[in-house]
């Protein structure tokens, strides 16, 4: 595998003038990557196993430039990416790049620091806990959640951490609580509705709860898909006569598939009630909530125990972040400390400092404090609420089309930036179908698959009591007015071809 | 906070030509970084708070021109960090940074795709596959880590992250085999010794698995704190005589305290005989058994359930990034996966896809691939062999010099770039003391405390067997001959200067 002498030669690989050199040649190529994202289909159109196919089977074993790298990521990688930045990107939430974000990632990742403990990069640390202060103001959130009452926020990876650390925190409190042994694991229960993130049973299996314990109560239609407060506490008062420990309520502001928002106050004081922690989650919605006019739906938030929402998702910050806030920091300490003789330092023995390592599940974390903060300075409070604006603005134009045309149905009122509909049951029901839901099911996946194989858009489904939707979520950096306009005309013609085309070969309904 | 005339005129966040520009800024702010970073203190000196104190107390109204950021970056930020980048850093372990890392996270970052699943970003589930494939063949792994044998690797973010999954994965496989209810959990065991990491037992509590069931075996200086398989047979049988069921042993390659190495074929033998888990965490060690003189460090890990390192120690790529290969993915995936109606595709439905959402905790996950990628493609094997081979020489001249000189002891005999010393209890001695051991720790404290405050190295510590050591890890990208030359003219005047001052105030003694 090569000789010592053979390496002798070679530059370090830090030097800071082939840094440099390298580097700007990478910016310049993203660079032109969005000046051309237009030009790439929105959803990859490889086949499995299409990169296997071009790379080599073992790694190089000498160095190559970046030159020839660049290329190969133009012709082998760029090809199989969903491009989650182009403006024709409505899929599943988006992740909202932006340019102070890639900044900010450049800036952490050129110093590095591995942020566990205060000591270990105190300016990690603290500028965490101005960001999450900022913006624990920014959604006027209440005092309880700040650093300055006990409480504090913290930025995770994903939801999925959030709830893990959560649920881990809640779990300790309640056993021992109840002074019980781990046996009586197998009595907690957590409560959610069946539009909770799947996230959520995840970290359920993950801290030990069984999927038998998570209570998914359904939600109907004709109440938006809320979290209805009188089947919670049916649930809660039959599992208490059963003898069970109720542990864990997620309430959801801006659901997966609907963005529909629980009604945290009356839920929230049920759950006090019965001395369950609230989590209230808010990672897709949260952003909007920075502006006044959508602050509302974060009414009732005093009564939950802790919150989160990912800046990773509207906010202009890449992945992965998510900010998490609790009411009790010790909470999440006394279930998530250790304190090896390894890390042991003068700040931390005086209990000044916040070591963060304690505050979820892995060790070291990244400085991605860095990246929030500069999203905050380059854009600031009026700079993130015009994009939040944008964004609805560009939604409300287009539910108020399709609600208008016929052809179609909104399926549930719009509340953010997020359109869900399909091709109208009443015009599946013309064409002659006894089942109009069937019929509509079977036409909107087939619109959906229609638009997107056109390479221009990319948009993804829910179904919801049987009800196929797609969704469009509008949230992109890049999507401006034509973009939604372009995909509104397809949206159209599409219907109209699929529909004419239907009638065409069901005359005998006619 | 802003009325929505005020914001019209905003540039769209992500305008490629602007991008160009404040990234090209940012390149060069980084280069000037590692050009300057011996000029600043190694750890940082700053108080606890003082980035409160020059920061505002709420998020900026209006968007700030990225020249200012930056220079708020140089003036509040840097002296707030602790350099680990600084070639003067030899603290903990280091994560090594270079500049194909770099631009592999430029790259991600500018994708910033989510690849949950293959059709959210096939080339990012792809390229996982393929470099963790590369690395397999590098470390010489048994093919029954790879996929062509139903294992395969996976990029999580931490160990910590990988004790996690894979104790989720045996303990859902443990359960099911017994056809126990979740209250058995409480009969779990897992093994490890005293110098494990101590993020698996935070990855114990986070499972749901008892302090009380987590046997951290004592290991001796006299058996370079190498877990002894006639103590694990003994914890084990003792356990099954009181009826717990052993679940889980992590060993490890290249401990935190002393770089320990545990025998790997003995150990997973006995582990094979009571059908308990083996996780093999090679964190820091893995990276230097791509060179053929360490590779027999890994003798034995075919025996292993499961096999982790962590790129982002000393393998020229930063966090985060830990690589995981089981021998079975089916028992991931098992215990990990879901299946959400929002997520439904063809591609997924077909199982020719990887879906690594069910590898992992989280559903998000970045494409660190990419990174990885770039790292082995811009340094070759060869470049990475060097790097630490260079490492490991600096490391071995050091301790030579500190074997050679009466005024030192090496604690543990050095098996890769890592050494720990200790002021030789039998200098110790000459003083006058009569428990040598303390009066070592005291003075190898004392020691630590002086070389550290100077700012231009950083070490840590470790105690085992009541012995303090310094930990001198050397692997910064940037050391080189001259700094560790430096470090060595240090430990020895600083050495002298105390032993003789405390010579001065022991007088008596003499």
């Amino acid at each position: 595998m090569g000789s010592h002498n053979e390496t002798s030669s070679m530059m370090n690989p830090l030097e800071p003038e082939e840094f440099r050199r390298q580097a700007h040649l990478v910016v310049d190529f993203i660079a032109d990557y969005y000046s051309n994202i237009e030009k790439y289909p929105v959803c990859s159109q490889v086949e499995p196993g299409y990169l296997t196919k071009s790379m080599p089977k073992s790694a190089p074993l000498k160095p190559e430039p970046i030159e020839t790298i660049l290329q190969d990521v133009q012709k082998h990688i760029i090809p199989g990416i969903t491009h989650w930045q182009s403006p024709g990107f409505f899929g599943y939430f988006q992740t909202n790049a932006s340019t102070g974000n890639f900044l900010g990632e450049m800036l952490l990742t050129g110093f590095n620091t591995v942020g566990f403990n205060w000591l270990a990069s105190p300016a990690a640390t603290e500028l965490e806990m101005i960001v999450t202060e900022w913006i624990l103001d920014l959604l006027q959130l209440p005092k309880s959640f700040s650093f300055s009452s006990n409480g504090g926020g913290v930025i995770h990876g994903s939801t999925c951490e959030s709830f893990v650390c959560t649920l881990i925190a809640a779990r300790e409190k309640k056993l021992k609580q109840y002074g019980a042994e781990r046996g009586d694991l197998c009595k907690l229960v957590v409560y959610c509705s069946d539009q909770t993130h799947f996230s959520l049973q995840k970290a359920c299996q993950v801290v030990g709860i069984s999927p038998n314990n998570v209570r998914s109560i359904q939600t109907k239609k004709s109440a938006n898909f809320q979290l209805s407060p009188d089947a919670l506490l049916t649930a809660i008062e039959s599992d208490v006569r059963a003898g069970l420990i109720p542990l864990y309520l997620c309430l959801t502001l801006g659901t997966t598939p609907t963005t529909a928002v629980d009604p945290l106050l009356i839920l929230s004081e049920i759950a006090q009630r019965y001395h369950i922690w609230t989590h209230v989650d808010a990672a897709y919605a949260g952003s909007a909530c920075i502006c006044p006019e959508f602050r509302h739906f974060l009414d009732g938030v005093e009564g939950a125990t802790s919150f989160s929402f990912n800046p990773h998702k509207w906010f202009l910050t890449t992945l992965d972040c998510c900010c998490l806030w609790v009411k009790d920091q010790t909470d999440l300490t006394n279930a998530l400390s250790n304190d090896p003789e390894l890390l042991k330092n003068k700040a931390s023995d005086t209990k000044q400092v916040v070591d963060y390592k304690n505050w979820q599940i892995a060790l070291s974390r990244r400085f991605r404090a860095m990246k929030l903060w500069m999203v905050l300075r380059s854009y600031g409070v009026i700079g993130l609420q015009q994009v939040i604006r944008k964004h609805v603005k560009l939604a409300q134009r287009l539910e108020a089309q399709l609600s208008a045309d016929s052809n179609f149905e909104v399926v549930v009122p719009r509340n953010f930036a997020t359109v869900c509909f399909r091709v109208s049951p009443l015009m599946a029901l013309t064409t002659g179908s006894t089942n109009e839901d069937d019929l509509a099911n079977h036409l909107t996946r087939t619109l959906l698959e229609s638009l997107n194989e056109t390479g221009l858009v990319y948009m993804t489904h829910a179904v919801m009591e049987g009800i196929y939707v797609i969704r469009v979520a509008i949230g992109a950096t890049l999507t401006d007015d034509k973009h939604v306009n372009m995909l509104w005309d397809m949206i159209q013609d599409h219907a109209s071809g699929l529909l004419a085309k239907y009638a065409e070969v069901t005359p005998q309904l006619n």
